[in-house]
């Protein structure tokens, strides 16, 4: 079962729940639409007793939702919906997907790209913005410590 | 040893270099300065066989390289410098830590937070940003599959 490290460094506690295998590439069926168990199950060829760890673990931490359905004739089950929380993980899964796409490429070219659907269609990518709406090159960022950064003895 | 899986989704090849624990970490501290086998040692109390491999990795898909150097009457040793392929991971570092600050807060408030270093000083966060350089809502973002999209059976 994931579980977020007692840590100031939040890279590490969203590994807490996200860093274990599979669980990106889970997302990665959600945010494509996979709902079911079963669904899951077949994109991605995992064992079921680690799908359901994995999908317990992000419904625990409140990145999926469990969505019960019927179909007839059939007991009722559970569907998986990303929350809020889980949707923004788009952009973590787009940054992978970014990153891959042109240090380790396919020789069809990209598999999926990122499209605006409000009608422009134009192409989209992650990268870091300002307060202003202005996209910042990565050498012009910089990480610093606060005062919740611990002290090291 | 990382490896990247014969996979049209770029997520996954990502992952197979990337996806290993501890790796996310070791970029983390490279990110923040740390260059040499000790200092990711001490950082993360990762066993050294295990860093190594980690690191070899990293080193053998051109994430970061080896920069010989050699302290007064000690041995030759190698330091470990992001290249720019790993320079291109910050964003995505960026993003798990965005994701944590906001859905896994610690006590005290995040530990560490992303300014522009050209002298404006502004916060920084990680985006959807389209052609025109245009800040995109995650909901108005859309993953379309190309004609390298593989056609299962």
């Amino acid at each position: 079962m994931g579980k977020v490290p007692d840590s100031p460094c939040s890279i590490a506690r969203s590994l807490g729940v996200l860093g274990e295998r599979w669980t990106f590439l889970i997302l990665r069926e959600a945010w494509t639409g996979a709902t079911r168990f079963s669904e899951f199950r077949k994109a991605l060829g995992v064992a079921p007793d680690v799908l359901t760890e994995r999908l317990n673990t992000l419904v625990e931490h409140g990145v999926m939702r469990k969505v019960p359905y019927q179909e007839p004739g059939e007991r009722a089950r559970s569907s998986y919906a990303l929350t809020s929380a889980g949707q923004d993980l788009t952009v973590l899964l787009a940054a992978l997907q970014q990153w891959g796409d042109e240090h380790l490429p396919w020789p069809d070219g990209p598999a999926a790209i990122l499209r605006r659907v409000d009608g422009t269609d134009r192409p989209v990518h992650v990268g870091f913005i300002d307060d202003e709406g202005h996209e910042v090159d990565r050498d012009k960022v910089t990480l610093i410590r606060t005062a919740a950064y611990p002290v090291r003895a």
